[in-house]
């Protein structure tokens, strides 16, 4: 049981999600495994363990190894016997006694009780589970339920059959919907997060180097005994979106952008800032800051029971639009601008996300959890990006997090620019100003209430004067 | 290519390794493989790439999913293609000319290429290669090359055919001993090392917990670009042995254990350093720091060409039986309790081991790099702890890290200390008097060289009044 520690939440929280989960499977028994340690550089030395975020749900912290097993109303976890020597190398720890305690399960068994008790529910055909993230527990449930789950980096529901999706749509419908419990630690997650983006905030000067900001950033979250939701993009090029290096120096008037989020007790938030080196916009950096803020201030407040969500990311999208309108880069009217995907141009992305155990919360499981039955992806450039297209519903927990940037593998790419350029609805000459923004992103954690929608993360600095204020503070 | 970036060291240090592996092969060719990114909670949430060791040590740099082919003096770097769009996401990353000119390689090529090549270079059983830390990568030498890889945790030597032995026999005989491009890297990061440790030392209080201080030493990697090369021990429990939580508060009378080393462009530090919570030691604690310190110099003072490294152990552990002795905890003839094992119920682990690219250098190929051939772990308890056994020669760089421990788990089983109750070389009522000495352990990283130890880690305070200046400096 190396690594597990006890939930701070109470039992009942876990018992009342597996009681839930159970209701919606009727008799057929889920099997919801946690993974394994995965190996860095050997096998030894591992990573930081991370459970699979269905198993932290259902039980509340992360063993290495170890399966749920629910059935019939009752909740049976197996883990690895203990070594004899264990107590030699790894202290005392918690035992089966304190686990079930913890947890709320009715029984803590060993590993090698678990092909009996499959067998017992009617074999591994009638067992429903889901593929690990974790590959060699993949293999490990393919031996124990006769399956074969794909090798590959990524297995999808397209790989499960009927009884896994059955188990794969309960807990969507469970995890759609934050849960008291899961606010309780989130609500704490969010405290670490912001003392980082303060701390970041506070610790930015020009002759810097982005490295020295993430680092007092993952220090706030590392004291409070977080760790980083996701690897965090701490950047004075904000227009490389998927950017996790760290290594340029922060000249005077660069924009530093930190999509940074810390997770506790595997929850996670995500948040991005996006602040000036010097302590001070300059005025074109001020400009487009102040459209992106709106465009993220008309979207949080759609964030309300039976919206649809791509309509909140299409309310971002026309704000932005609408100030770049303003600003002379566009021209034409905004809506229709919109509707041909212009501003997709600067917002290439999606406006969010569900958010709760995973970052993406269930990405593991494709558009199943993002997409309502029914809904596909579009085929348009940027819209087709967008993760999340529910209509929103009390305890959804999403992300609203627009951005504007000006990224030259896109405004050189004569497919996605000409037709604009072309018929005047785009002046690229009038970029040129806006030199000093490479890319702006505002994000928050929203959560949809039967109100006003809340804003997890609003202690962190957004208003452009706030935000000079935190960085010379 | 995320994620890669180029070496620091001149191409020449890896062509120059790329043929001496080549030399030691002959004609049989030789195909490393660098390992993919792993999932954390979901496929694309992943941890912060590491390549494999083999593979760093050969290119100077990680890139996910490559394979290196060395054969008849010519060196391939096979990567997966790049995506259309892939700089719309990632930006401009460098490309085939920009790794052949960093890492001296011949050639570039694609990884749908790689088939061909092992068909050209003889056929997969021909192909020599080692497996991947990275389980999902083994799948994929398993289907290239036509092995079957076991898909357990940790495939060891014991499954590879003499072929492979012959390849990992010969990244032996290279990496065991450090060449100037390595030192260069290694002399850097003990810099951040050492810059962590002070920052460790500085930051602690009593009433402050162990995250705290962990944290502010994460910080002092991060901002020079390093990761942590293990999972730190930071901890007031020094008796635990492997012990990563970091959630206790520190009291005034505690010992603090820092066992931490940073990790840079692969290259591992591993550093240990035992410090008062007060800012003093206690006499007790004192008197137990300055026994394991004169054990730690003792054994240092014996890394020379052509000494066998248990001797160094033994060494260690004949200095901390006479220190037991001199307190009145053991008693008898240093010599023969060291001989029966006496002191490995204070120190039951090895003082040391290889240090490299992994903290335990080449951990993944078992004892084969470990132990000299004819060579075996002993069966008595401590010594067989040992992970080294290998004459030393100059340019091997090796841990030195006695320690002395007051571990329940042991102290209190019978099979391991009633031999030595009851012949009275163990008094355990005079333990009494060191309830505060929990673990203590001082760990340096030392090269072997022609004359004098080089003790690359010696600018991190060890001294007990070095130690005390340095945490209330």
């Amino acid at each position: 049981m190396m690594s597990a520690q006890l939930p701070t939440q109470p039992a009942q929280v876990f018992s009342r999600r597996r009681t839930a989960l159970g209701q919606r499977l009727g008799d057929a028994p889920a099997l919801v495994f946690s993974g394994g340690l995965r190996a860095r550089n050997y096998p030894a030395n591992v990573f930081p363990y991370r459970a699979d975020s269905h198993f932290l749900y259902l039980v509340g912290t992360g063993i290495p190894d170890a399966a749920l097993l629910v059935h019939q109303g009752r909740a049976e976890l197996f883990v690895p016997a203990k070594d004899q020597d264990d107590p030699l190398w790894h202290g005392p720890e918690p035992g089966p006694a304190d686990f079930a305690a913890a947890t709320g399960v009715d029984a803590v068994r060993t590993l090698d009780e678990l092909p009996a008790a499959v067998t017992a529910a009617g074999g591994g055909d009638r067992v429903r589970t889901l593929p690990s993230a974790d590959p060699l527990t993949r293999v490990q449930q393919g031996a124990l339920l006769g399956r074969s789950w794909p090798g590959d980096r990524a297995p999808g529901v397209a790989d499960l059959g009927e009884g896994d999706l059955a188990l794969a749509d309960a807990m969507i419908e469970l995890r759609m919907f934050q849960d008291d419990g899961a606010l309780s630690i989130l609500r704490t997650a969010v405290e670490g997060t912001t003392a980082a983006h303060a701390a970041g905030m506070a610790a930015t000067r020009p002759g810097r180097l982005e490295h020295d900001v993430r680092a007092v950033m993952e220090r706030e979250l590392m004291a409070r005994g977080m760790t980083p939701a996701y690897n965090a993009i701490v950047t004075v090029h904000g227009e490389i979106l998927h950017n996790t290096t760290y290594h340029h120096e922060i000249h005077a008037g660069d924009l530093l952008l930190a999509d940074f989020g810390g997770e506790l007790e595997g929850w996670a938030t995500d948040v991005t800032r996006t602040w000036p080196a010097s302590g001070k916009f300059s005025p074109t950096q001020r400009a487009l800051y102040d459209i992106v803020l709106q465009a993220q201030l008309d979207a949080i407040a759609k964030v309300r029971p039976g919206v649809r969500y791509r309509d909140v990311h299409l309310t971002a999208a026309l704000t932005l639009a609408r100030g770049l309108v303003d600003e002379g880069v566009l021209e034409g009217d905004p809506e229709s601008l919109v509707e041909r995907g212009a501003h997709a141009l600067f917002f290439p992305h999606g406006v969010g996300h569900l958010l709760g155990l995973d970052v993406h919360d269930m990405e593991d499981l494709g558009d199943r959890a993002g997409y309502a039955p029914g809904r596909a992806r579009s085929a348009q450039f940027g819209l087709g990006y967008l993760r999340l297209d529910r209509d929103l519903a009390p305890g959804m927990l999403v992300t609203i997090e627009p951005g504007l940037y000006l990224v030259p593998a896109i405004l050189e790419r004569q497919s996605l620019v000409g037709p604009f350029v072309a018929d005047g609805s785009f002046h690229p000459d009038r970029l040129e100003r806006f030199a000093d923004v490479r890319g702006i992103r505002i994000e928050d954690d929203v959560l949809c209430t039967t109100t006003e929608p809340e804003i997890l993360t609003k202690a962190i600095p957004k208003e452009a004067a706030a935000v000079e204020a935190a960085v010379v503070g």
